[in-house]
């Protein structure tokens, strides 16, 4: 049985029990928007505690803002009246683990193919820095309003815990 | 008290009951990732009963695969040995309520500001066809092993059910 197989039958059950009433795509109770990473050990409803139609939920690669996450979080800030953003990387980051051009190399080499995009990977090797990277690049988009909290975190993905990381 | 002043004290409370053990980054159980919109109203840990370790879980607004969202499905199948994707768009996407055109020409005006990027915001106006379009633009990256079975899928955001979209 494939994965996706297994997921859709424990979705049936999840449809089976579903209520939520009619909540709005506005993420009213908190206006919060939370950049992270893709890694499969954040669960990040449940480390933030979020409800349904609490907080608009932005992921990739590395918890990167990259023109993708300006993207959506100019249409979470414009379109859905979201008030704070969070980014949030994690101690054990799988972009710790490489080098942008040793994978484009390796890559190209396996597929005798040269694609365009994408134009980096973003893999990087100092957490905090990387962290204050994303904060300047959401805090520099002129479309992002001056008025909207931005702050940094690393999450441990051993302890389970936040920790800021000074702007 | 701000909104992540909110979700710090509740993460505060998760930390001291964290147990998750020394989990791999590579999504071994599920070797699956998930390509969804960063709205408010899905919770796609729960909706997919994914335990932590279980799948990479990508979000932007739409649920759209951009030049991000392939690099990180790259990252995922070529560093992580990720298997299966999935992409899952919903009924009442935020992506459906506006234009592209619309939006740009309120900020620049707003903000006297015109940014080259982001380029486009993806709005669209038929879901079906949507998803049919990320699926063909994930299918077609040369850095995504054919090998690797690529389904789309459209949540109900009222009745919490799954419905495949035939590509």
């Amino acid at each position: 049985m494939s994965a996706i197989d297994k997921v859709l039958d424990a979705n049936q059950k999840y449809a089976e029990g579903f209520k939520q009433g009619d909540l709005p795509g506005r993420p009213t109770r908190l206006r919060l928007a939370v950049v992270t990473c893709m890694d499969c050990r954040l669960h990040v409803s449940k480390l933030l505690a979020l409800e349904l139609g609490d907080a608009h939920i932005i992921r990739n690669a590395g918890g990167i803002v990259t023109e993708d996450v300006l993207r959506s979080l100019i249409v979470s800030c414009h379109i859905a009246g979201t008030q704070e953003v969070m980014i949030i990387n994690n101690t054990k980051c799988g972009m710790l683990t490489f080098k942008d051009e040793e994978l484009a190399a390796k890559l190209r080499q396996e597929t005798r193919k040269a694609p365009v995009a994408p134009a980096r990977f973003y893999a990087f090797t100092d957490l905090e820095e990387n962290v204050r990277q994303q904060l300047h690049k959401v805090r520099s988009h002129p479309w992002i309003p001056e008025s909207i909290p931005v702050r940094g975190f690393i999450y441990d993905v051993d302890t389970g815990r936040l920790s800021e990381v000074p702007a």
